[in-house]
This record gives structure tokens, C-alpha cells and sequence, in this order.
């Protein structure tokens, strides 16, 4: 996966779990995609320090999503309600319904 | 709710966010039962060591749902699916399913 649609990803999922100065920063990178050169002249911060919380946030997020699972468990509910959802749309007999009520 | 049971649940929900002593300890406590006292005589720390470990559980467990709401959201769905399985389990005209696909 491109590397700012995963960051934009974890950050969907856990980052209320960063602080609100990490979050200001890495909502400017990852969302706004500013560069870590403009992000550092915008608030006064050297490029290296820049660099790093964002390279600190990835970790706690990836950390995170470790421990807590939470896309991994997004995507394959998805996947099982994608699946659902094309059984439905072609539903004509009982049985599969009762199969489908199970399921839930 | 009582209280164990809600330290239950959290636990179940953000449990593997806690350290390792932290989880052993809280286990100890919630699922197994023991007292403040058994806990500290098995550890060979003091009662109020253990008490106030929990009590930091507690209240990191509380942070994360305060964030991440995984357990609000989790009963949101529970109900969600279960209106649905009613839905389906009388389910006999076309226009209900077509309403049940696109809630999915």
C-alpha cells in the first residue's frame, strides 16, 4: 500500500490515541501532505524534529495496530458484508436466508 | 453495570495495551476473582501495591474508550444486526431486502 494511504489509515483508526501537538503535525503531513521542510518553517521546529515525531507517530500507530488489530479486523468484516450483501442481491430461496440469519 | 463486569469488558476490548505485569495482575483481580490481599501474597507485593496497579488499569482502560469508543461502537453494530437478523427472519418482500442491501 503507498506509504500515506497506510499512515492516513492508522491515523483514521488510533489517532485519537497521539497527543494533540503529534496529531497537528502528522495531520499536516499525512493529510495536507506538506513536506517535512514546510512543515518545519510553519511551526518553528527543525526539519530533523519534524522527521522524527512523524517517524515516532508511525511506530505508536503500527504499535497499536499490533496489539489492538483493529484494520485488520475492519477489513474482514468488510470482506464478510461485501459477501453478504452479493448473496442477498440474488436471494430467492428460504434456505439461504436461514444460512444468512445465522451468520448475523 | 457492575463493576467487574464493565473492568471485563474493557479489558477484553483494550487489554493488550497494558504491559505484561500490568495484564497478569488485573487478570488476577477481574477474571479470576482473587482479593486485594491473595493477589499481594501471591506476588509478594503490598495490598496497597495491588490496589493501586488496578486502579491505573482501570483508568487507562477508561482513557482508551474515552478515544477510541470501540466498545460504544461495538454495541451500536450488536444492536444494529440484531434489528437486521429480526428483519430478515420475516423477510418476504422484495423492496425490505432491497432496503437490508443497501443498510449493508
Amino acid at each position: 500500500m503507498e506509504k500515506k494511504l497506510k499512515q492516513g489509515l492508522l491515523y483514521d483508526f488510533y489517532g485519537p490515541l497521539l497527543t494533540e501537538h503529534q496529531k497537528h503535525i502528522y495531520e499536516l503531513f499525512v493529510y495536507d501532505d506538506l513536506s517535512l521542510s514546510e512543515i518545519a518553517d510553519m511551526e518553528g521546529i527543525s526539519r530533523q524534529g519534524v522527521g522524527d515525531l512523524i517517524h515516532r507517530c508511525d511506530k505508536a500507530l503500527m504499535e497499536y495496530e499490533e496489539k489492538l488489530g483493529l484494520i485488520e479486523r475492519f477489513r474482514r468484516n468488510r470482506d464478510r458484508l461485501l459477501k453478504l450483501k452479493d448473496e442477498l442481491s440474488d436471494i430467492n430461496d428460504k434456505e439461504l436466508v436461514d444460512d444468512i440469519i445465522e451468520e448475523l
